[in-house]
């Protein structure tokens, strides 16, 4: 806790927490968590992508590796948790696990992604995909860097990843638990959606003559609402913008999210026959660009199962939950099984200063995490 | 038409129109207007409110005065239409009857107003408020100029108003007809509605657990859509407005109109409390604003009268129509009777540069004042 509180005054940004892909701050946050890797004892290199690794091998040089870690970048104005817990839990099981002396029968190496985030680039996952080697030519255009697609690690060389994150939603809280299994990372569809309908002086132009953009964009809102997955129109821009004019144009967002892709699928392909169903009925245009469309990820069930089974010795009741957010879990998914565990955040909140953990839940899930490598060993052994 | 055009040029802005209160290009239009006033033989002042006066005498000095006018401002980015057409149609009329040696037995005054827009101080009617002596104390706190309340002009001097504009709205496209005559002008209410809920992640706060400030409004705007009088929110304004942060507040403007008070109070009423309920049921905070309230005027029955009989005899169906805008005539109406001729404009369109009358249309309009004047003079013969 101490540490993520050091860590969090590390920041490009006067007064608030900013941490972009190899900005300095980002520079001055690997050179800080790097020196706590070194103190536990493991082998710190920084790869091309400008991932932190914290290496503890064990005694088999051909053993495979587990990845464990998170991110350290941040977004805008961000809390201190969200990706530095992660790497810091790991790093504080490793050091108790190597503290009591235990061997491990594989490696284990400690990832502190550079860019979960996305600020700097508007790209996700750049220090992740660069790991799993699934970068684009057009991220590698995008990204002033060069090289980064250098990172890659070889194939079968991590044999399972795992991941501790605050929840950044309010569920364990609801529930009263200090950690949650991770079922699956969502899919998410993303569109910009524009009405187009014509201005007119809000005193003179009679109701039925109307040709509303804003009050389809309405009807549209409440449809993204019903759409039976999870649903959030975000943003909304209307023209011209004047109190005593008739908006002849609204601009929403929609961001559609579900474990299962079907659904989303089904539940995008509904709103956009609802967009025109509605801007037909009211004589309005309408255009949908699709922004990002992203499949679901299912966490490892066997991976899964045993940090279930480990989260179930320090918590009774172990809820499995989905995740609406992005993780790096869903890059490393391409390269080998993931797991992932969450941990509770006050008032569900994140991407926000006031992000806030206790230190009781992060105790649990340091035991938890601790107990899954023990687990992994005895089935690796 | 080729004096709106010339009148249309004269901008305080490069490359648009706009003309407020006492600005330079404000002094130029009243020294233009001014000088074609004089060259019709009208006796040319500048009142204490800039507003700009061409008198045609009639032979007895104690003969009361006809108003007839329109104002010379614009809104920024306006057309060359909305205020110059009725100071100039009036003007056209009487070097008409003034060349026909037409004797009146009254006084006709022209007055080019000088803030009906409202631009410079975000007032109403500065100019023709001035004339009728309604400016309040804070409006005289608000102008920088000093003495406008000097305008005032002596009870009964003035014995009625007329004054033609275009109608800014598409009632007599539709109807097919050059002009109309107004039944009264609307009153209207504003309001800014906030609602307040709770931001949260798009992909992790499930569905229900939402308070989304975003959907509540766009129920309430649907409402105001339904509200039974002419209602339009014309801004929104959401926040955080990311595309995946659930808004956790919505603010709308909101604008309700009509001819009846009691209809235009009975809705705010309706809409106040459907907003209170929407809120309740999801939960999300909401604060009401008023912003604007104002009481419709009635045209005067029997001055109007004598323009409906004045345009009977140039179009054969007069539609008369409720005017949703406000207008000079609305400040006057504290002073004297007024009356209204709306002159059909193109799409309906005004406070855009694209404004457009056709020249047929303008010339049944002033054919149409030029009757009421004589119309009048009988009846006061």
């Amino acid at each position: 806790m101490r540490r993520c509180a050091e860590l969090g005054a590390i920041s490009d940004d006067d007064g608030r927490l900013t941490r972009t892909f190899h900005s300095p701050a980002m520079q001055r946050a690997n050179a800080l968590v790097g020196s706590w890797m070194r103190g536990a004892g493991l082998e710190v290199t920084e790869d091309a992508a400008f991932n932190l690794l914290g290496r503890w091998p064990c005694a088999n040089p051909k053993a495979k590796t587990l990845l464990l870690g998170s991110h350290l970048d941040t977004v805008r104005d961000a809390g201190k948790y969200d990706g530095p817990l992660g790497v810091l839990v790991a790093l504080a099981a490793v050091r108790q696990l190597k503290d009591e002396g235990i061997k491990l029968p594989f490696h284990i190496e400690i990832a502190g992604f550079s860019d979960e985030e996305g600020v700097r680039y508007q790209t996700t996952y750049l220090g992740s995909r660069a790991l799993a080697g699934t970068l684009t030519k057009r991220d590698l255009a995008l990204v002033e860097e060069k090289g980064i697609e250098r990172a890659k690690r070889r194939r079968g060389e991590i044999f399972a990843y795992a991941e501790v994150h605050i929840e950044q939603g309010p569920v364990l809280e609801r529930e009263g638990l200090a950690v949650g299994v991770v079922s699956g990372i969502a899919g998410q569809a993303r569109a910009r959606v524009a009405f187009a309908g014509k201005a007119g002086h809000a005193g003179t132009t009679p109701m039925k003559l109307r040709q509303d953009a804003l009050c389809a964009a309405a009807e549209f809102i409440l449809a993204v609402e019903r759409c039976g997955v999870t649903g959030t129109v975000g943003q909304i821009v209307v023209a011209p913008g004047a109190s005593n004019v008739i908006p002849a144009s609204a601009t929403v967002s929609v961001d559609v999210r579900d474990l299962a892709d079907a659904k989303r699928i089904g539940a995008i392909g509904r709103l956009r026959k609802q967009a025109t169903v509605i801007a037909r009925r009211r004589g309005v245009g309408v255009t949908w660009v699709p922004i990002q469309e992203s499949a679901s990820v299912a966490c490892d069930a066997a991976l899964t199962g045993i940090m279930q089974k480990a989260a179930t010795a320090h918590q009774p009741r172990v809820l499995a939950l989905p995740s609406g957010a992005g993780h790096d879990a869903v890059a490393i998914s391409q390269m080998c099984p993931v797991a992932m565990l969450f941990v509770r955040c006050k008032d569900g909140l994140s991407h926000h200063p006031d992000e806030s953990v206790t230190t009781r839940d992060v105790a649990v899930a340091l035991a938890v995490l601790r107990d899954f490598i023990l687990l992994l060993a005895q089935k690796h052994a």
